[in-house]
């Protein structure tokens, strides 16, 4: 029975950790999308999080440390609310479409309150070099990959015409999702978001093959 | 004689006070695309135009008359090197080519080290507030309002086809042209300038009002 306590205690400890942790980290992929992640003042993010930074430290040995651990929630929650939620469309151009429509979405609800983590960091570390960036980059390159992989899979599907180069048309998808970020963020109104659905819709008009179609 | 003198002593303290000044402004227009505006360090900036920091201070008050005058200054910059060129174009559609190419071109020599400085101050401002915030989105706002005069002037003269709305069609060239910046500072690869080149070029072929010419 001590025991059994002991242990329970142990794992309840355990998971009251994980949790501050979790809080932690939610709470700078927040603050790092309006301060910039060299930015995160710890002493503001203890705070919010309603620890010392002591306790803070006890978490995350460096600020490096917390850096890295802040883009991979940030990557998980990007994740989870506009890449995993693509992966049920039924081909690639419905895929290419659901993570379009995704990111403009989570720019809309307000998912980060700078918008998109990834063009925020990206935007910051672009001129800098280390670990943190790499791994910021590495995100945005998986992003592109994901929409040039729906692209091909739509042309294999013969629902994109074959003469498209995957990585032009790619490039100006993507250009309007992240002007539409941008402009959103910077001025609160909805019509950039508006003006990028308008932008891939006739773009992937154009494209698409129906003509082809019996 | 002695007047003169001093007269032209004087004169010469307040030209080496203007180009102190400019030096000091040049060097923190650049400084601010690769730390960002608020990342500004002025000892660093005052050791890299050879002056003392209390030297810094004799110049500008404050850090935030700092970066207002920087952000004039890189205003001063991006007009004279994209805007200004533009200006001779014979018609719309050509100043709205040139306008574009001039974007594109002042990123690829690198101007600022980090790429369009507005893009960047955007980017690092969008989510404060205060008067460095409003004079940097001012000038994005300019840049977007310039390229939609472009293309009515370019309707007005029957070379873009009436039907197309200005703001969406300057909507989808803007983000190719910051698009390609962001990219070509992040990778350091010319092959970002080259898609948004090809997307500016198919884009506007779409537009151009060849088939209702005699």
């Amino acid at each position: 029975m001590s025991s059994k306590t002991t242990h329970s205690r142990r794992r309840s400890a355990r998971s009251d950790g994980i949790r501050t942790r979790r809080a932690i980290l939610d709470e700078a992929a927040s603050l790092a999308t309006v301060e910039g992640l060299d930015g995160l003042s710890l002493a503001r993010l203890a705070e919010r999080v309603g620890i010392s930074k002591s306790g803070l430290f006890a978490h995350f040995g460096s600020k490096e440390e917390l850096q890295l651990a802040t883009v991979e929630r940030a990557t998980e929650i990007f994740d989870e609310v506009v890449v995993r939620p693509a992966a049920g469309a039924p081909d690639g151009l419905e895929r290419l479409r659901a993570l379009l429509e995704g990111f403009l979405g989570h720019v809309e609800v307000g998912v980060f309150p700078g918008g998109c983590f990834f063009a925020s960091a990206a935007a910051e570390l672009d001129t800098r070099s280390g670990p943190v960036r790499e791994l910021a980059l590495g995100v945005v390159a998986d992003w592109t990959e994901a929409l040039e992989a729906a692209v091909r899979e739509a042309q294999d599907e013969g629902r994109i015409v074959r003469d498209v180069d995957p990585v032009q048309l790619v490039f100006e998808l993507d250009a309007y999702v992240m002007l539409a970020n941008a402009q959103f963020v910077a001025s609160g109104s909805n019509d950039p978001l508006e003006r990028a659905r308008r932008a891939i819709a006739d773009r992937l008009a154009a494209v698409v093959a129906v003509a082809r179609r019996p």
